[in-house]
């Protein structure tokens, strides 16, 4: 048996399943401290005896290769995490190995081996909830620089009627600053689900998720790209967003099939827990 | 031995070399048709025999993995060469198996190798020049998705004093239309060169360079970052991007050593020729 992390900054979900995808068991509790939060996922692998683990940890973390604080979350906004060593203690307190990926890779790599990216060569996955990220899957393996990716943060150009100045506390105007759910909020002053009807709204927000689109996609060069996220609950996006990069393209670079390029999620919301799975079978 | 050619749009480099990036003899033409153009090549080749041969060549070309015309240049405007099957022609005159990647790609594959990126794990060059494009070598391979990436189309803020429109018959004020050599040109009405001394060229072209650089670090996370190209050579641009992509950043991921990150090529224009020698001997 294999065993899941999905250590998030408002939940922990941990499971165990089978290399093909199967979950046999999970459980999810908030995130409290470190302490607290660990005494939870121990008394859940207690009933539950695994191989290895898989985790995908909110960040930032440090992924860097030789790193001797290789798993460490670093100077996170949380700061009872600040500096913890979380891929240390968990194989501490649970006697396993370890792969530790960020929330989005994970996603990614469920999606890849199990989801909508099942027979592509590479999948870009995109949550568009609090945050925006995306994490990156290449030949069946997380792509990984020289630390994880930070593609929330892509610079964007405004579009010519948004007043607004972006909410991104560091860069403003990035695609997390003008179009994550708190960025929507502080905008309209109104919250993005109770905005469902106005269209203005989400053509908007296509507008910047299609630019950041166009530039990992000539970056990146994806096979499918998997938008998902609680903003992308508006699934008018999906049209609109593909529309947009079409126009934006221009046709610069074949695109045959837009449908099966930029796509929803399939796993209904397991790609996270899923993608820990894989993880740690690969590992 | 093994044989390199830089397949440019406007040259041909031919060379052969050891795989410790040794280059033994070399030759350079300019690119004319096709069969002109590969008749010199197979007569240098006659004259020293090789083993395997790495091709860096002119786009866009077809790089999809698993496609019959692997290797063959595509929709480019130079009509002699649009659906050229380069790969299988090489193949075909010098009967040596061909590694194929993009005139980017090797340079960075280049400077990985033998050059400035020696020691790091991931390397991004990025050439300005006629156009702009870059290549990613990451754990000593070339990345490649779906096809090779086209980085120099990213889409830009433009700068609040610039009213040059762009020049990228594609998108505009993407990277390409607002900062490679015809986009100076086209916005001074006067080459770059003849430019030098106007510092205000300089900050403006340092000012979407670094932008780019932004939005590469944050997707790719590159160990190095190596700028290269014609524009390149006016040396004072290095300085002020560094400044400017630090700014951008603004301490939301921890660069320690900025003039260790962002540097110049260190193999003197032969990184492109030593890249394919590289290519060819890992392949």
């Amino acid at each position: 048996m294999i065993g899941a992390i999905e250590a998030g900054g408002t939940k922990f979900v941990c499971a165990v399943g089978n290399p093909d995808g199967t979950i046999i068991d999970s459980t999810a509790f908030p995130t409290t401290t470190p302490d607290d939060t660990l005494a939870k996922v121990e008394a859940f692998f207690a009933k539950h005896p695994i191989e290895k683990l898989g985790v995908g940890a909110f960040g930032p973390i440090n992924l860097r290769a030789g790193s001797e604080n290789y798993g460490m979350i670093e100077k996170t906004p949380k700061i009872p995490w600040r500096y913890y060593p979380l891929m240390e203690e968990l194989e501490k307190r649970l006697s396993v190995p370890v792969a530790i990926q960020t929330d989005v890779v994970v996603a990614s790599m469920g999606e890849y081996e199990y989801g909508i990216g099942k027979h592509a060569a590479s999948c870009l996955y995109i949550t568009v909830g609090t945050g925006i990220g995306a994490g990156l899957v290449q030949d069946g393996k997380a792509f990984q620089g020289r630390n994880h990716s930070e593609m929330g943060h892509v610079l964007l150009q405004k579009h010519p009627d948004d007043a607004f100045e972006g909410a991104c506390p560091s860069h403003g105007s990035c695609l997390e600053g003008l179009a994550a759910g708190p960025a929507i909020e502080a905008r309209y002053g109104i919250k993005g689900a109770e905005l469902a009807d106005e269209d203005h709204v989400w053509e908007l927000e296509a507008y910047y998720l299609a630019q950041a689109i166009m530039d990992y996609f000539v970056i990146l060069s994806p096979e499918k790209i998997i938008l998902g996220g609680g903003v992308m609950k508006q699934e008018k996006l999906y049209p609109m967003i593909r529309e947009k990069f079409m126009e934006l393209l221009n046709d610069y670079i074949e695109v045959e099939d837009v449908e099966a390029l930029i796509v929803a999620p399939a796993l209904n919301d397991e790609q996270g827990v899923k993608g820990c799975i894989a993880l740690a079978a690969k590992s």
